[in-house]
C-alpha cells in the first residue's frame, strides 16, 4: 500500500514524497536508518527522518562535494572522507586519475550495509583505491599520522552523531591533518532553515579563523530543505576562484572518464555567487 | 483550525505547507485564486493549486526576473510586464532610476485585487511610473505601437491562461515590440519537473531562432517545484555576461535606493552557470 514520507523543516512545512514500499528499516547504535522505494526519486535513504539521498538526485550533492575541492587542488592524491557511508562521494573522488587512495571513515556500518543492498549504483565499492573504515571520524582525524590532500566532511545534520563535525576543535584537527595546499570541504546545511543559522555561522567563523582561504558555495538539491544547500570550502592556499583552478578544471575535467550530470566550469565558479541573504547568515 | 496545502509536481511528491487560515478564495473568469496564511512563509498566493508567491520568498523571483535583464540593458526606460498581477516585478523594476514608465498587463483583476488586500507589501501600487492595464497580454503585445526597452513575462505555468506565453508567435510579437537593444526575460519552469521539459525546449529553441542573444539562468526559489527555477533571457544585442553588463551592475546597483536581498554582481553571472543536466533539457 502506498503512503507518503514527510520531512518538515519548520512546523508543517517541508517535503512530501510518495512511498511505494519500505525496503529497509533498522535502529542502529547511532540512528534510525531507512530506505524507501519512492514514486519519483527511486530508492531514498533517510536517517532519523531526514532525507540523505535518493538514486535520482544524489549526483548533485556528490559531484559538488567532491569536484569543487578536488579541481581546486593542484594534485589531489590522498583523500579522507568523514561519513559518506552511501559511497557516492568516494565514487566521484575516485574518478580523478591523480587520486591514489581514499580513506572513508563512516561511524555507522548500518548505512554502508543498507547502501550496498538498496542503493547499489551509488557506491563504487570494489574500486581498489577505496579503504572503508567503520569508526568515529572525529577520533580518526585527531589521530591522523600521514596527512591528506583533501578532507571531505560528508555527515548528516548537526544533531545526533554528526554534531561534532561542526565544531571548531574538529575543524582544527582537520587543518592539522591536511598537507601543504590541503583543502577541506563540508556540507553546511540549508540557508532557508533558520534554526541551523547559528551552526552555519559558527562553522564559517571557525573556517575563517583557522584556514588561509574560506568560502561558501551552493547547489540545488531538490530533496533537501527548500532545495538550496550550502557547502564550506577551506584551504591552506588554493583558491577555488583563481586562474590556477580554472586551468585545472579545463585541463583535468575531460580526463575524468565519465560525463558528469551537474558539475562543470561555469557551475564551479557560479556556485560561489552567494545571494545577499545567504551572505548575511555567515557575516 | 490548521491544515496543510500540498503542491505535488509528480505523483505524490512535492511541497507541503502548514496553513493557519484561508484568507481569500475566488474562482475568477480564468482561474482559482487563493491566499493562505501559512505557518512559515507569511501569506501565500496560489492559482489553480500552484504556488505563485509568498511574502517571505517572493524577493528571489522578483529580483531575478527584473534585475538580470534591467542591468543588462544600457538604459532601460520603458518596461512592459505581461502578467505580474501581484506587483512584485514592477516594484523591483521601478527601483531603477532610468525607468520612466512600466505598463503592467494582467489578464485577471482578481489577482491584483487579492494581492492589494492580502499581499500589500509586494506591490508598489501608488508609484507614478506604474500603469496597470487589465487585459490579455498576448493581444496587447500584438498591438504594441511604441516599442519597449525590456519586456518581462511574469505568467503562471504553461497551462490555463498563460499557455500562449510559451508559444513562438508570442515570442516573435515580443521581439517586434522591442526597441533597439531590447531585452526579453521570462519565467520558464523548473528543470526538475519532467512534464514541462518539452515546453522548456520549445521556448528556448524559439528564443534562439528569433533573438540575437538567448540564454537560460537559474534561481533558488524554495516554494517552486524542487526549489530550482529557470528563466529565459533573450535580446537584440545586450549580453548578460559581457563586460558592458558588468560595468552597468557595478555603476548602477548602488543607485537603486534599496538594498536587495538576493541579487548582486556574483549572483548575476553565477545564475547563468547551468548544470549539465539542465543544459541537456534545452539542447
Amino acid at each position: 500500500m502506498s503512503s507518503t514520507f514527510n520531512e518538515f523543516y519548520h512546523k508543517k512545512t517541508g517535503l512530501t514524497v510518495g512511498v511505494e514500499k519500505v525496503l529497509f528499516s533498522e535502529q542502529s547504535t547511532y540512528q534510525k536508518v531507512k530506505v524507501l522505494k519512492t514514486d519519483t526519486w527511486g530508492n531514498l535513504m533517510t536517517i532519523d527522518g531526514m532525507v540523505m539521498l535518493s538514486e535520482k538526485d544524489e549526483f548533485v550533492y556528490h559531484e559538488m562535494l567532491s569536484h569543487v575541492p578536488l579541481f581546486s587542488h593542484p594534485d589531489p592524491r590522498r583523500i579522507l572522507i568523514i561519513g559518506g557511508g552511501d559511497g557516492g562521494t568516494a565514487r566521484e573522488v575516485m574518478l580523478h586519475p591523480s587520486v591514489q587512495k581514499v580513506d572513508l571513515v563512516e561511524i555507522d556500518e548500518t548505512v554502508v550495509r543498507a547502501s550496498k543492498q538498496f542503493l547499489p549504483k551509488v557506491g563504487d565499492w570494489n574500486n581498489h583505491k577505496l579503504n572503508v573504515i567503520i569508526g568515529d571520524g572525529i577520533t580518526y582525524v585527531q589521530e591522523i599520522t600521514e596527512s591528506y590532500d583533501v578532507i571531505l566532511i560528508d555527515g548528516s545534520d548537526p544533531t545526533g552523531p554528526a554534531a561534532g563535525l561542526f565544531e571548531k576543535d574538529f575543524l582544527q584537527a582537520c587543518y592539522d591533518g591536511l598537507a601543504e595546499d590541503g583543502i577541506l570541504a563540508a556540507q553546511t546545511e540549508s540557508p532557508w532553515v533558520e534554526h541551523y543559522h547559528p551552526s552555519m555561522k559558527d562553522v564559517f567563523t571557525a573556517l575563517d579563523e583557522l584556514y588561509e582561504v574560506s568560502k561558501m558555495y551552493l547547489a540545488y538539491i531538490p530533496l533537501y530543505p527548500a532545495g538550496m544547500w550550502s557547502f564550506g570550502f577551506a584551504s591552506k592556499g588554493p583558491d577555488p576562484l583563481s586562474d590556477f583552478t580554472k586551468q585545472h578544471v579545463e585541463k583535468r575535467l575531460p580526463k575524468l572518464g565519465r560525463k558528469l550530470k551537474y558539475y562543470n566550469a561555469a557551475v564551479h565558479s557560479g556556485s560561489f555567487g552567494l545571494p545577499n541573504f545567504v551572505k548575511g547568515i555567515i557575516k
